[in-house]
């Protein structure tokens, strides 16, 4: 008779409910797969009596999800409950403390101390698995850590959250407002009531940051992203972009140029001709550049309980097979702290949205600033004629690199016929 | 010191050459990787006193590859001759023979003798490792074993021949004609002398097969594979496309129903809007449907020095970390053969084009024709108009079936305005 993997689920919301139905239907292809069989034995979560359409009968349920990590008969805790701190740091810790392997879609617990958790748990002989934490459904961990383990890459990049790659679609196909388009995607259930982690960048910075530090062989370093968010996105923005043959996305960039890493998260402007540019909704992609593989690009669903169950489902695989990959790719100690820069090395084309007052001399002001600062500029697009009144201007850049662009727009703030600050966006250059 | 996992290679092309590179150049990252050294103990090729650009000092040159297996200091043998027969099975045979593991790129070799290979590696307690062998640096083998395998699926559909997509991308952009495209693409090493294998769809079949086998757990059946190449598409059919809203790809199309399989590598129409159909040039691709993931897809560069020799060290890393899957993703024995159904029983939509000569009531005898076969027409295009000569007539259906589309079209031919053989291409449906 084949040994067992006796599995405990903390958190039974939908993707520990998908989780615990996957296993329950398909013991025998799961068995065949790893030569295991794999059991959930225990389950913990806030309310025992919801109907989750799950058979919980002959499972353990136990109140304080903190009691997985401690029962004998558990040799992996699969956490699903989510948050940098409180209950989930405490049984990530107490799992790979008590030599358990430990397996989360928590991307804030990992962006935040994965490093130590990993050191902790090579110490104890086991492993933390966060196939999940990283674009739901896309095995990207794998790829990279295993797949693609024999490149150097130069760049990773992707579109990293599905919530806000949801509403730049949709804003772009309706015209409609940001607001009006995150209100509907709450209905949805597309963003949360509280959306901010999504749209301000925060979520997708976690999951670049365990990118980055795979990709690169280098500690997590979260808080060296610059992030930005998609508030201030306009549908004219969209518009524009479009006609100058670009889409706007969040991405999540991090490029390691003479072993320095730069991280950011920002809206910007791709050309529709890229691979990255097609993903549209709430679909998720990840790319990496530069290494023997060429371009290699994972596409796939972000999110939700069935795309997440499959990637918690295969790190439970990989610990019944007893196959072994270092928690990040290499060694604890082989993971090397990297210097970063910040935004101000950043060398690029920029797109940048004014409104201004539709009067003579506007467009001189502007380009003698852009002449000063020695930013060459690619095209000019302006919208209607409405004299005296606020239009919108574009100008996009031809390469220059980011402190000109911020000194210029300091300086477009002060002129007079500009009206509010002016939005920039990078455009950034994909094959 | 670290134990070390000892290559053999079996032919020095432009993969053996890269992957010996690879090799020799990234020692310490694969270490910290794999926790072994990969070191080349010995090579076999053709010809010793090419200039590779490799140092092959200090390593064993062998003039018989099969030689390389026999060797008691080399743990894995990697071929990368080619061929279904002759050498290239002869060493895969003896490597696992021998307890030792096999790493290939060789996808007919795979498709013809996997079956056997496996079991013969499983009985001898080693692999055989065959990354290379599909979609060069994607590394979709490892996403379906592992990644995604938790999953049941419905469907695997790909760009399987970059050659062809490739001539197809170009044919598009340019407007040539197929030869012409073909002799380009033979000048820039797209294309091989004896193109047949690449634009009859043979090497997408042999790909096709071992996706299928590993995505329906099933024995390798190429023998099944309905393929058709692209010799036939003309450009216009590349236009007709363009404007009903398609792109004209050769895809390798793999679905399972009631256990029942059906495999196909034909060239097809696909709506631009579906994400298979962004993928131009020499990339290859390869997606999954119907499981709890949802739609997943993998992109890269199908071929090359690089990306092949990217998927070899894959399998080496997994091999020197003591990683081990069953060589098709379950047991050999578990492994079922299924039935296969032809392609009568497909249901679809189609594309039509004709040669007609330009009279009346040539549409009427056609329209006929399709209301007696129960063929209900979605769109009729005719280009210009050249009484009495030869013009060409597409038309497109709504979801019939592939039997009532063949006894159609042998009516077509018996019409005296009918020119030549009406071509006809499947219009797929992807998300």
């Amino acid at each position: 008779m084949a040994e067992t993997l006796r599995v405990g689920i903390a958190g039974l919301g939908t993707v520990g409910a998908e989780t615990f139905r996957i296993l329950s239907e398909r013991k025998d292809i799961l068995l065949s797969r790893s030569g295991k069989k794999i059991e959930v034995v225990a389950v913990s979560s806030q309310d025992r009596h919801i109907d989750r359409g799950i058979d919980l009968s002959g499972v353990e349920w136990v109140d304080d999800a903190r009691k997985l990590c401690l029962m004998p008969n558990v040799d992996v805790v699969v956490e699903l409950i989510g948050g940098a701190e409180g209950i989930a740091k405490d049984i990530a810790e107490a799992t790979v403390t008590n030599s358990k392997y430990f397996v989360t879609a928590n991307k804030a617990l990992i962006a935040h101390y994965g490093d130590e958790l990993g050191k902790n748990a090579e110490k104890n002989d086991v492993s933390i698995g966060f196939e999940a934490a990283v674009a739901g459904g896309i095995p990207i961990i794998k790829t990279l850590r295993e797949g693609l383990g024999g490149n150097q890459f130069t760049r990773v990049y992707g579109i990293l959250n599905g919530t806000c790659n949801y509403i730049l679609s949709e804003m772009r196909e309706t015209g409609r407002d940001f607001k009006d388009v995150l209100t509907d995607a709450q209905a949805l259930g597309y963003a949360e009531a509280d959306p901010s982690f999504d749209i301000d960048g925060i979520d997708a910075a976690h999951k670049l940051s365990i990118l980055a530090s795979i990709v690169f062989q280098t500690k997590i370093n979260f808080e060296a992203i610059h992030t930005e968010g998609i508030r201030f996105i306009s549908p004219i923005d969209l518009e524009f972009a479009t006609e100058l043959g670009f889409r706007i996305k969040l991405l999540g960039i991090a490029e390691i140029k003479d072993e320095v890493i730069q991280q950011r998260v920002r809206p910007c402007l791709v050309s529709i001709n890229s691979q990255i540019s097609q993903v549209e909704g709430v679909f998720n992609a990840v790319a990496v550049e530069g290494g023997d593989s060429g371009l290699s690009l994972s596409y796939g669903r972000g999110a939700g309980g069935g795309p997440t169950a499959s990637s918690v489902i295969s790190d439970l695989l990989d610990i019944a097979s007893n196959r072994r990959v270092p928690n990040f790719g290499v060694k604890s100690d082989d993971l090397v702290a990297r210097k970063s820069i910040n935004m101000d090395g950043l060398h690029g084309s920029y797109y940048l949205r004014l409104k201004v007052f539709d009067r003579p001399g506007v467009l001189a002001d502007l380009t003698a600033i852009f002449r000063d600062e020695n930013v060459s500029v690619e095209a000019i697009l302006q919208r209607g004629r409405d004299p005296e009144e606020l239009v919108p201007v574009v100008l996009t850049t031809h390469e220059t690199n980011e402190e000109a662009i911020l000194r210029s727009i300091s300086k477009f703030k002060l002129l007079d016929s500009v009206a509010e600050d002016p939005r920039i966006l990078p455009i950034e250059k994909f094959s």
